[in-house]
């Protein structure tokens, strides 16, 4: 058995605690929180909720912690300190530091003899692995990633800060055209505005100045000036009743040639369709865990990302029933 | 530079010698052929055909021997030959005998610390590798594999055994009704008639009984029988012009449910829409031979498939371009 640790309990935490249970090799063994671990309950009964001040003296119950902090300000600290006396799994998806943050987990794991792997997920994660997939075996090609249609939290996040929303979700959606242009094998170059639209459903205060709120939604800079972005006003109600959900996902293609005269054209397509992208990101994780332990019991040390793990260290399965039932 | 080796020069071996082109750090050595090699002109100039059996005193001269001989009577014995010797890839594809192809070949390669990479390819390869990563990341779900639209070369030479059929080809075609239910997400249990249908283009002779042939192709077992069936009679002219390419490709989905409640549906697909079956195996292989020298020269010797390969030694990129790039 392989014995899990969890380090925060929002959405990603419990996404983690449940994808344990659909794992046989895996046993939740703690909760670690900062908050007043009497105010957490667990969804599995029988485990229990510590500060993250015993984490360190419980280091021998653990094979593998998984760190369920955001990327924002949590795991750039807490993936280094924790590397040198556990093997960790963080999900860090602020693509434009990953190189600074493996550096960082990296130094800190091979001291200790550990094994990190950063960055598991779908995107960076399964959505990188098929861009590296396509790339390796179709050199000569255009890579093409679309999100969606599913909820951006820092969208959201962006249109609650604007004074008198109470509450917002945005959704990002990829434009069908696109995609189509894509599959046709034309290997279109696409605008930021010709690849995806932004749809938000904005709950605001009673007498607020509607067309300024959708004004300043549409002009903000980076979050949605550059998309044709949609404003719809709805209800506190119907906000819980239609749009509490977390979906997401979205494709990765690759559009290359093969051949003497580069005439020959292919098409890779890797698609993801979730109800809950916290539960999704979850389950990759914990596969990611089991790799982790397994390359650490192998002595392979340090700061890893999931292209390089072996895709057979990701499954509870042995590589003989592998080959003889999956390959 | 990796230096290639190629055995056999038929679709594949043509195949692997444009792959090779399309990556830099490779160069292709020499192409060791079974007919009289003045007969074989090369698309390269200036590499050598050399007599098979010359290929093992240019041990030192290869890095990767990469066999491109048939499953059903070369790959059962080569593979295990030259794994001695050689670091070699291998596009073995007879599903029911790869355990024990697995096996022989790794005796070979471990004896004589060489790294063989079997099955590489795209069916068993990356479809095996999607159907691995699904399974990993949603244990509780069902797989779903469709082939095509593409020909199939086993079935085209089983109407060719038919009296009076001078030429056919077969495309295998998956039920779009079949897809869709899946990506619906309602798990269906799907006959082999449900899944697919083979459309026949068949050139016979001329007085030929076109319906005994029609029935005999319809009913033949294993091949058939259990498929919905259309037969198109055509002339060979027809023939040589629409349906001379070797188009393939094909879906890997997987469906499956996570959260406390098992409430939560996820759809991961993976699909393949390739003009030339063979060139893209032959791209899947290079960059097979690629991970099998580095895991060579990381001492990772025996026989390995795509399950067992960090998906970053498939790239030519260092570690560090992939993190900031594709990650």
């Amino acid at each position: 058995m392989i014995r899990i640790g969890i380090l925060g309990y929002g959405n990603l935490g419990k996404g983690v605690e449940s994808a344990i249970r659909q794992n046989p090799d895996m046993e939740l063994k703690a909760v670690f929180t900062r908050r007043d671990p009497a105010s957490v309950t667990l969804a599995t009964e029988g485990i229990p909720e510590l500060p993250v001040a015993q984490l360190t003296e419980r280091k021998e119950e653990i094979d593998v912690l998984i760190l369920c902090g955001g990327s924002a300000t949590d795991l750039p600290l807490q993936t280094p300190a924790y590397a040198a006396d556990f093997n960790v799994v963080d999900s860090f998806d602020t693509h434009a530091t990953i190189p600074e943050h493996f550096d960082n987990v990296n130094r800190s794991a091979a001291s200790g003899k550990k094994t990190a792997v950063i960055s598991a997920g779908w995107d960076p994660g399964m959505f990188s692995v098929s861009r590296l997939y396509g790339n390796a075996i179709l050199p000569e090609g255009e890579d093409y990633t679309f999100w969606g249609k599913g909820v951006s939290q820092g969208h959201s996040d962006a249109i609650r800060r604007i004074p008198d929303v109470i509450d917002a979700k945005q959704y990002t959606i990829p434009v069908d055209a696109a995609l189509e242009a894509v599959r046709a094998g034309s290997n279109p170059v696409l605008t930021t505005r010709q690849k995806h639209t932004r749809e938000c459903f904005v709950v605001a205060k009673e007498g607020a100045d509607l067309g300024a709120i959708e004004n300043e939604i549409k002009t903000m800079p980076n979050y949605f000036a550059e998309y044709d972005t949609t404003v719809h006003f709805i209800t506190k109600e119907e906000l819980e009743r239609d749009h509490s959900a977390i979906p997401h996902g979205g494709f990765v293609l690759r559009s290359g040639v093969t051949g003497t005269d580069g005439t020959n054209r292919h098409l890779i397509e890797y698609s993801l369709k979730l109800d809950s992208n916290p539960e999704f990101t979850s389950s990759v994780i914990v596969a990611c865990a089991r790799a982790a332990y397994r390359m650490n019991r192998e002595g392979m040390y340090g700061c890893k990302t999931m292209f390089d793990i072996p895709p057979a260290y990701l499954s509870a399965r042995s590589g003989e029933e592998l080959r003889r039932k999956l390959l």
